[in-house]
């Protein structure tokens, strides 16, 4: 458990940290708007510096002169293989098992499906209740298919995993961390738990990659899915990925067979045989201005240290966590900094309308129903001190509660 | 059947019809490489002038500059419905019943799903051998699927739709132009035929979309799936659309349920519940900075006038036929222009090297196994003379027969 008692307690002792911060340099690497401390990072992250240039020659050169030589000239064609052997390290995965494609929901399916498919004679697919919405309603989509089987939520009617596995379960998927309450799971130890049902373990690491370490293969997960847009800055909507143990290569299949995951896709055959490696999650051809984008932000990515960036994340949570708790605010992520991921959430009855009132002030974070007002810390492009003044401006806001005419008229626009 | 009477027989001929054209202002629109001779804009389309400009706003501004609120005050959130609307008018389509998103594969999933389940008790998926194998491959995976059935092939061992069609089948997928041979299905027709043995009919518009008109509607189309980076130049691997017909909207599902296509996505709900009208066919969250090369290519077919391009388009080929048959090739294309699409493909047994050749002197078309040179016809960026010039090097190509030095050099390279 946190005792808090390293975090600084003035604005002076957190620009001493920022100035010896080693992850410091990584402020340049990105775009920010003026007057805006950005908290909201783990929603949509920010402007990698280099992006706008890579996407200058992605549509200029190589789409507008390229034409279609690019798929080849420009390793177009490469790039849903090689950005994910790029994520690998992020993630703890070994070349070959990762590829970006798709939304995180469409390759959950992909994975779910494999995974019922890789367990015969077992049809129960276990999820949390409070998972992002999309992961239930895919486990609800698959569970419907044909043949399909129950789907059991953790957290319903108070069960917990352990209660949920017998030898009808397939397949366990569960967020890394959790992303309305900042929880982080640990990845060994409930894999193995898993594990010894005889089911297979599927991770959602939207929250987590590019947020802390991540050991996919030393935990002996199975696959796990992911989005690029949040910590790993791929731009809006940019392609999520897919994990897939080499152990599952040869055997796993789904239904989504498409050209892209074909073994000789430019042979034009008519009957489908499945690509080596991850590659046979592939499906239809690949948004490649988005994966642009995201070849951009991995560049930074390259460079990281992801021990600083886990140091500097949980100091970021700790020294905001304290400063919540000092206004009085009700802290609901985890105080232990063990069990606890890159972002804070507050739970506020009117927290909907202080988060309109904090954006209007420059503090952007955002409000997940239905009382929970959520900020997220990115070590790349967050200072000591910009975590002060944002505590310091939502102490304000709520002494002024300027915010509670904001809630009526916000109020009344969005119901 | 074509007599090509109206075809030009001189340069100046084409170069008089180029000065007449109605849509020769459009050539401006589009950045093109100096010295070559697009014939592929079939495969990619040309890069549009405005998509500069507007990539540098949704990543500079919308990205860097507005952050997560975009998705509201940028109106990225609504993009997926509105640009389908903005596609609509191209396939015959009423607003509502179009949306763009994932790939033509993922989408083609989905509405071969829907369709087998709103026939319960047929489970028969007929398709065609020449079909683009993705298309294939896809019909393969959905068969697959537990308590799936058959899929028939037109083509194989001889068989003709009337021949496959009986009370088990539940869905044909045609392409409305072949991806090969350039041929065009009589829609209305081949719809009809369908429908009398109870079936649902689903269209394939990759080829057609922007080639021609389209006229789902008027002709009882069911689904409908299509690319946008090819004749409607949305840019590399830009996302696909999917038509559903209104009067499926109600009874519509099919297991790929995400967030994307729920009725009320923000409030997170741990159930599914499908959102109205075609917006039931999203999934995941869009790739934004694809869909905005999109955008800013539909605002240029905003202006096309579809009759005005399909005559261009005719005339443009059957110039290309009338001088490929003046060479001595072998036209594998329809010469007939009311079953014929925006593509003259020319069979020839070293086309591979043909086309290789063809390239380094500029003008680009492609290859397709295992014979097919395939020349795309797109009448927004290409001119008469343009077509001219390209075929008097075509010319050159074959009669000093360098392409067969580059054949051995480019065959021991992809062997």
């Amino acid at each position: 458990m946190d005792d808090f008692s390293a975090a600084p307690t003035t604005r002076s002792q957190c620009a001493a940290l920022d100035a010896a911060d080693p992850l410091a340099g990584f402020r340049e690497r990105f775009v920010l708007p003026k007057g805006v401390i950005y908290l909201d990072g783990n929603s949509l992250g920010a402007l990698p510096s280099n992006a706008a240039a890579r996407m200058q020659e992605v549509v200029e050169r190589e789409w507008g002169q390229g034409l279609i030589r690019s798929w080849n000239e420009a390793g177009w064609y490469d790039l849903p293989r090689g950005l994910g052997d790029r994520i690998a390290p992020l993630i703890g995965a070994q070349p070959g098992e990762t590829v970006v494609c798709d939304s995180t929901s469409v390759n959950l399916f992909k994975v779910l499906t494999a995974a019922v498919r890789l367990r015969p004679g077992r049809t129960v697919v276990v999820s949390e209740l409070g998972s992002f919405p999309t992961d239930l309603y895919v486990t609800e989509g698959v569970s419907g298919l044909p043949g399909g089987g129950e789907r059991r939520l953790i957290g319903r009617d108070g069960a917990d995993l352990e209660s949920l596995l017998d030898d009808q379960v397939a397949v366990v998927l569960l967020s890394h961390v959790d992303y309305r309450t900042g929880r982080l799971h640990d990845m060994a130890a409930v894999t193995e738990q898993v594990h010894r049902h005889g089911a297979l373990m599927i991770w959602d690491l939207c929250h987590s990659v590019g947020a802390l370490p991540v050991h996919l293969g030393e935990c002996d997960a199975d696959f796990a899915v992911g989005c690029t847009y949040k910590y790993l800055n791929g731009g809006p909507g940019s392609p999520a990925f897919l994990y897939a143990a080499a152990r599952h290569h040869e055997s796993a299949s789904h239904p989504l067979t498409g050209w892209f995951g074909h073994a000789a896709p430019f042979a034009f055959e008519p009957d489908y045989a499945p690509a080596a490696g991850a590659g046979r999650f592939l499906v239809g051809t690949p948004p490649l201005l988005s994966l642009a984008a995201l070849q951009a932000s991995l560049d930074v990515w390259d460079e990281v240290d992801l021990e600083a960036l886990r140091a500097k994340s949980l100091a970021l949570t700790g020294l905001f966590i304290r400063l919540a708790q000092n206004l009085g605010l009700d802290v609901v992520t985890p105080l232990d900094p063990a069990v606890r991921g890159s972002q804070v959430s507050l739970r506020h009855p009117d927290g909907y309308a202080v988060v309109q009132a904090l954006i209007e002030r420059g503090v952007i974070g955002d409000f997940r129903a239905p009382d929970i007002m959520r900020f997220g810390f990115t070590p790349l492009y967050l200072s000591y001190c910009d975590v002060w003044d944002a505590a310091e401006i939502i102490g304000d806001v709520l002494a002024t509660e300027s915010w509670r005419e904001e809630r009526f008229s916000v109020r009344g626009a969005v119901t």
